[in-house]
């Protein structure tokens, strides 16, 4: 074949030792989520493309992959200039929770806590650790517009970090309303604009961001914002309820995050240990409605899976494991059933001449214990009843 | 809005309740597969369209949703009317596998065990029980040419189905070598097409088989395969091994399964519950080679689980859960952490008027105990250590 044999472009396969442990890290996030009363919903890997391209997704939807039209309908696309596609590969959990919503609101409880996990797609250009197929990990309540829904999901991330073993992670708490309500105080215009800049704090510095407010709008308000960016500033009221609590959530003014949707607070989950941040979100309360024609409030927040697997060190349990190695299948499947009754994962390889090689590739492959299946005495050694 | 708000055509939302109980039954499927040695991968949804479209998947390629070039590349396509698409959504679990393996051997066992569960996408046109996203559980060894591999196959596949409550179930074998050998016997030079029409024979019965091969290819023929038909037949020395085993396997020799690449023993699983086979497969030992330029054997078997799921009348365990209804969110959150850690998937939810339909609403997501926060009494009941 003219083509070397891979995965395309910037998305990855996974080898069984590394699928093993993100399905076993995925599996104690869920866990904390749902013993919580977030419930796990699915929505298709596609959605119509007139949604995801509807203005809700931002910058993102630019990188949606768009699926080609199929049969008559794409020759009449082709004849009439017409769009050439119809569906697109969702590019975040956010829209499709939004028109899950929508669609099913009447068999859902009146506040909605859900938990939502599975890979979204970007046509970005592929490098070091961007990847054109990820997964994220969400959760979102909709119908509370309290406070208390912000409480809740930060707690409910918190502890799921904390289950992974991330327990130096911290959240950045900010509030729109603040933002905007000091944007007013500065006398800036188009505080959406400025907002952009002071974004930019992390990585152009204060410096930076006096440069590019200058030079866009002149050196007083540059001034003004550089100076209020200087200051000690108290959590706002909004944000109140968080004084009392958890020191790991912590007020940030600085803090804006891209996304034009955002209605009120705004969150970033940051650990020491990477130099990005591993999850975010905030409130979103226009969201819903634009299907629906009713606001419905809506907050969320989102883990980066694929930054929080980079992250994670601990060793996760799991069952001791086993190779048979035999010669007559019928006795190694008995056998081997014995063997997953007494607590063992239980492989079964034919015996072969080099079983020197055989034992060093299941060591690689993580398997702890091999025993021959004539050999009753590693049977009895390992607890695992000889056969009868 | 114009369109009513929901999924695209024939792709599903799941709502709470059934997506638990999809990945309780998935669960319950896997933990028997990997604790036999059946290793988990991944591979990305999308394929490189040529790879999708190389003949290997037979009638599904027809269904591949394909994906859109983007940018510069997509423009030169519309102007040199090249092809619109680059990649493709996978239909089937197999064509990845093969190329998986091609991309990864060096990194595999010599005998590679692999479990692979998720979506796959076909454009067919929508009808009950039919879904162009729907999920599939497959099973594959590769690396083995002995009947042992189908062996330990069927072995785990009923094993999983058992598990799930699916103990009625059966498997149908065949082999293609047998089939190829009767037709040289029965003087039929199309074998492929005889053997097309030979697979109908549930729907048609013997009469329109009869009728079908008449017209095609004459009374002569038609009369010497339906006697063959007729006749009662051992089981042929390919599938001897079968002879010791499992009564649960049966000989079927009118099984024949549409897919070209079978090169070997073939099977589909029934369940008295379904009018249609829940599962199949069968030895493919050239597809790999396609990618790599070198034969490996392989054998496979998935599970529709779709159809698998419409069976299961089981119910699974799950924790014992509890809404507690606060006023103060505070101690709403302590408590629950309390009530997680003595066994509960613990809700709040926020005391409001009218408390009944809350609880009918909760009720109706599956929670069982329900209590105020203040409600000591009730804490003690349920064995939770009160608020210090």
């Amino acid at each position: 074949m003219a083509n070397q044999i891979s995965s395309p472009r910037g998305m990855r396969d996974f080898l069984p030792k590394e699928k093993l442990r993100r399905e076993q890290i995925l599996s104690e996030i869920l866990d904390v989520y749902r013993s919580r009363g977030f419930q796990s919903i699915e929505t298709p890997a596609m959605e119509n493309l007139e949604r995801l391209l509807s203005g809700q997704g931002g910058d993102n939807e630019k990188l949606a992959f768009q699926v080609l039209k199929r049969g008559e309908e794409l020759d009449r696309a082709v004849d009439s200039g017409d769009g050439l596609a119809d569906l697109g590969l969702r590019y975040d959990l956010t829209v499709p929770l939004t028109r899950f919503y929508a669609s099913n609101q009447s068999q859902l409880p009146r506040v909605f806590k859900a938990v939502q996990t599975g890979p979204v797609w970007r046509a970005e250009r592929p490098q070091k650790g961007r990847y054109r197929q990820f997964n994220q990990c969400d959760i979102d309540i909709l119908g509370d517009s309290t406070i208390d829904a912000e409480l809740e999901l930060l707690t409910a991330s918190l502890e799921a970090l904390d289950r992974i073993g991330l327990t130096d992670a911290n959240i950045r708490i900010n509030h729109r309303g603040y933002l905007n309500r000091v944007m007013k105080e500065l006398s800036v215009d188009d505080a959406a604009g400025v907002l952009i800049t002071v974004d930019k704090l992390d990585k152009i510095e204060i410096s930076g961001v006096r440069q590019e407010l200058s030079e866009k709008y002149g050196d007083a308000l540059a001034d003004r914002v550089t100076s209020w960016l200087a200051e000690e500033a108290d959590i706002p009221q909004e944000l109140a309820a968080f004084k009392l609590d958890n020191p790991r959530i912590n007020f940030d003014k600085t803090l804006v995050r891209g996304m034009g949707y955002y209605t009120g607070a705004v969150f970033e989950i940051e650990h020491p240990g990477s130099g990005q941040s591993i999850g975010g979100g905030g409130r979103y309360d226009g969201m819903v409605g634009r299907w629906m024609g009713k606001d419905v409030p809506a907050v969320g927040i989102s883990l980066g899976f694929e930054r929080v697997v980079d992250l994670i060190t601990k060793q996760f349990d799991s069952k001791p494991s086993l190779v048979l190695i035999y010669e007559d299948i019928h006795n190694a499947l008995n056998l081997q059933k014995q063997a997953i009754e007494a607590g063992y994962d239980a492989r079964i390889e034919k015996r072969v001449k080099n079983i020197k090689s055989l034992l060093e590739s299941m060591g690689e492959q993580g398997y702890e214990n091999f025993a021959l299946t004539e050999d009753e005495q590693m049977f009895t050694k390992l607890d695992i009843k000889p056969l009868s």
